[in-house]
């Protein structure tokens, strides 16, 4: 399979439907919704809806309402981005060469949008037109992964623990809690509701879940990897912002090269967990190797 | 029965249950937790909790997981209160006579802890060990009520309109707006999750709805006369604070006692509404008039 048409097909698709089912700008509260959407649909790589489609297709039966459930996890995922760069978190004025939403519509507006981001996200999958043909017992779990995901055993945990490490002389054991929970749980909660969307039985719901810690950790290596070793043009912003700004990263425990080994280890284990799963799981392998071999 | 008796017990029932399903503050991230904790067990009337607690007692039908459905309504509160009070929106440094969160634990922890409380309140409701019993379909029911009880067609587009409406000459329409999503929509979805809960008939539930609506207005028109009429010692805080802002209050169109009739006639409407009920529903009727006859 070609990854690279299936990750643009799938993100021409998130983006489709995310545009469908975020509240117009000319809906009031008028500002909100036009706050919302400046974030919301601001590109990106889509890749927790995309985690969730993959990770049905690997199931390989019939999952109603996955697309709803897939887009929930990128209203969440936007909503962090919107807290995490305010003032009084990361103070970020720009995020993909776009001003963040705290300086278009003022901070107010922008914790609010994040609020009802994170709201709606919940709405979305609970929605009877939306999630048409879903068993309910299968709906109250994707609930429950949702929030056990992003909630304070979750992403906001993990931010939390990161704003408490910041200008601190941090160990590697803390730099792994951060990514596990700031931006590991959000990745297995996607994989995992694609497999429960789809009606996963309990042993294929674990092996995706060891796939999904493996490749959330990947992802996080080789983030730090490409911010020592991209180039401005690759990265859309300057390179090695992270020693600048005196952050510990896995580069600053492993060195680059052992960083990227410690990624690649991830990655090939991340494919063992799904020995069990035929071709329908090759979307899911091919997002593992992508991970690390992607240029930004 | 004796309204004042019942609302305590409730309130105590609801504390007890607030504490022991909100994260020890011995748990990580510790300091999220104290400082949700903090917000959360802070006191207050628990109104909405109550409100969904007699909703279920009027239905009278077992209503399996009532009390976590309750008290997540007051992880819902307890976040827009602490969002509220931040110094990019109301800037408020005192609460129920404590410093409001941000001032305790920075702005940053504020933010979160209103995240993780906004996230906790779904993570309750989908929870297979205190839901146990309720049946699936209500379940993802219940989601769905709080979603657009809490989202930005209820209560975070309240809180839009407020912002918005800020020193500006706002109309008697556009103040009922504000009240009708700011408090109005979390009332409403109270009493819907309680009726929805102990399995309420469609009939049931419409006739629960315009209750709900009509004490949400009288609640809040009984708050701005209380800031006319009240008494420092009454209110815990100075009266007039209203006026003084320059805010428009429903005593600012119609009179201290011309709002006054206003409250009163809501109240009978709401009782009226629960015509076809029989004692059952005394709670809620009890609850209505004491909406207009408290001190604080």
């Amino acid at each position: 399979m070609n990854i690279a048409e299936y990750l643009e097909q799938q993100r021409l698709d998130v983006d489709q439907f995310l545009d469908l089912i975020a509240p117009t700008a000319v809906t009031p509260p008028t500002t909100l919704h036009e706050s919302l959407r400046y974030s919301l649909l601001a590109g990106g790589k889509r890749i927790r809806p995309i985690l969730a489609i993959a990770a049905a297709e690997a199931i390989g039966a019939a999952a109603p309402g996955l697309m709803p459930v897939a887009c929930s996890l990128e209203f969440i995922h936007t909503y962090s981005l919107i807290h995490d760069d305010l003032p009084s978190m990361d103070n970020d004025d720009f995020r993909r060469g776009k001003p963040t939403n705290h300086k278009v519509y003022g901070e107010a507006m922008a914790i609010l949008a994040g609020d009802a981001l994170l709201t709606m996200a919940f709405d979305i999958i609970s929605r009877p037109d939306l999630m048409k043909g879903c068993d309910p017992v299968r709906q109250v779990r994707l609930v429950q992964e949702l929030a056990y995901g992003s909630g304070n055993r979750g992403m906001v945990g993990g931010q939390v623990f990161d704003i408490q490490a910041e200008n601190k002389n941090i160990d590697l054991d803390t730099l792994q809690t951060i990514h596990k929970h700031k931006t590991g749980m959000l990745i297995r909660a996607a994989v995992r509701m694609g497999a429960v969307a789809a009606g996963a039985t309990e042993r294929q719901l674990d092996d995706l879940t060891g796939y999904a810690e493996d490749i959330g950790l990947a992802f996080q290596i080789a983030d730090d990897v490409l911010n020592v070793t991209g180039t401005r043009e690759e990265l859309g912003k300057n390179p090695n912002t992270d020693a600048e700004r005196g952050k510990k990263t896995y580069p600053t425990f492993h060195g680059v090269e052992g960083a990227k080994k410690l990624a690649d280890d991830c990655v090939s284990r991340a494919i063992n967990r799904l020995s069990s799963f035929g071709p329908s799981a090759d979307p899911l392998r091919e997002i593992a190797r992508y991970i690390t071999a992607r240029k930004n």
